[in-house]
């Protein structure tokens, strides 16, 4: 399978494409970031990420598009730009048939090291063993979208199904996390204990050799955690 | 000047299409709600009103555009959603070559009743008056978009301009709006008074014979307070 996954931004919009089924090694296939000027006007910024983004689709024709699920955070301007970059490669998938799954970072950095709070240079790591890579990718924000790629590749978005699901009953609601309780599938307790064993694993083996992560996770998100 | 105006949200986006020039007679071409079912996916709705609004700005070929800007509220998947549609037609304007300006609720209410916090029956009273319209605007929700066809005839955009400059420097500084003070045109300062004064002008001038409203009127959107 083959996943074009993106780190919405309208600053800097990392994109990563990786091949790969669970349980098998995974490989890099291009990762980049689409960059446009602060300076220029949002529409103008818009349409500039919509193009790069159409040649990112027509060179590698992914099966599959992973998106960063963002949430509000203190920064309004930032938030609506991460969301119309997240509306454009939206669109982009639906036209072309593709599925479209987000995962929140929380899940994202819980599958590549196990632990939903790593910090930058703990993914980074990971991702660089994962894809059997010499070096670390480079830019350095390249990495998200990538480790959002591993992580689609592993849960297949099952997971984040549910989270969809869960934050449609909260939107309904308008609420924002309380009052609901959360579902947490059956046996799941100790997935983060779970995840961090399989991510030693990893560790362990040689580079590049993924182990498949256990398919459910439990990952709360706080908004406003995420950097952007 | 035709001017087509957006309201933008992903379970209802008000459209208005106005014809006009600043002190002369307005009047209504088109006014409408693009619809999309809140239990599909966001990408399918996503590319349904793309679609549909397409066939608006092919329909009635703006010359220019107004969109209403929206804060992030409580309902982080509102915004999101609103976000996304307000960058479709972003989108679509700046490939057409069409301006596009942002108006705050707060712009478009002031500038259509003189009172800022103007409830939708008052705005809807006055578009009803200002375009001469037997009835008035239905649905509703429409009405919304054509006050800010509206308020983008009469104000041409010059004040969102300052507001777009203002938040520019609020997004870069990672503020919302303390620390930086907020700039004022010279003279401008009994500004709501004035708009009001305008307001009840119209009012007691036959229907559907707008008066000019001054230039300028600083107005302050408090996140989180217009309805969706």
């Amino acid at each position: 399978m083959r996943v074009l996954a993106v780190d919405p931004g309208l600053t800097r919009c990392g994109v990563g494409v990786v091949d790969g089924v669970p349980g098998r090694r995974l490989s890099l296939v291009e990762v980049g970031v689409i960059r446009t000027p602060a300076g220029d006007p949002t529409p103008k910024r818009l349409v500039a990420v919509e193009d790069e983004m159409r040649q990112w689709f027509a060179r590698h024709r992914p099966e599959a598009v992973a998106i960063e699920r963002v949430f509000a955070d203190t920064n309004v301007s930032t938030v609506m730009g991460t969301a119309q970059v997240t509306g454009i490669v939206m669109i982009m998938a639906e036209r072309l048939g593709l599925p479209v799954t987000l995962h929140t970072p929380t899940e994202v950095k819980a599958a590549v090291s196990g632990n939903g709070r790593a910090d930058k240079a703990q993914v980074t790591t990971m991702v660089t063993r994962l894809l059997g890579l010499a070096t670390p990718p480079k830019p350095a924000d390249a990495a998200d979208a990538l480790a959002l790629a591993i992580c689609h590749v592993w849960r297949g978005g099952t997971q984040s199904r549910l989270e969809d699901a869960r934050l449609e009953v909260l939107a309904r609601s308008g609420s924002r996390g309380t009052g609901i309780p959360r579902r947490v599938p059956p046996g799941a307790a100790p997935a983060q204990r779970r995840l961090r064993a399989a991510s030693d694993a990893v560790t362990r083996q040689s580079p590049g050799t993924p182990t498949r992560l256990p398919p459910t996770s439990p990952t709360r998100q706080t908004p406003g955690a995420q950097p952007r």
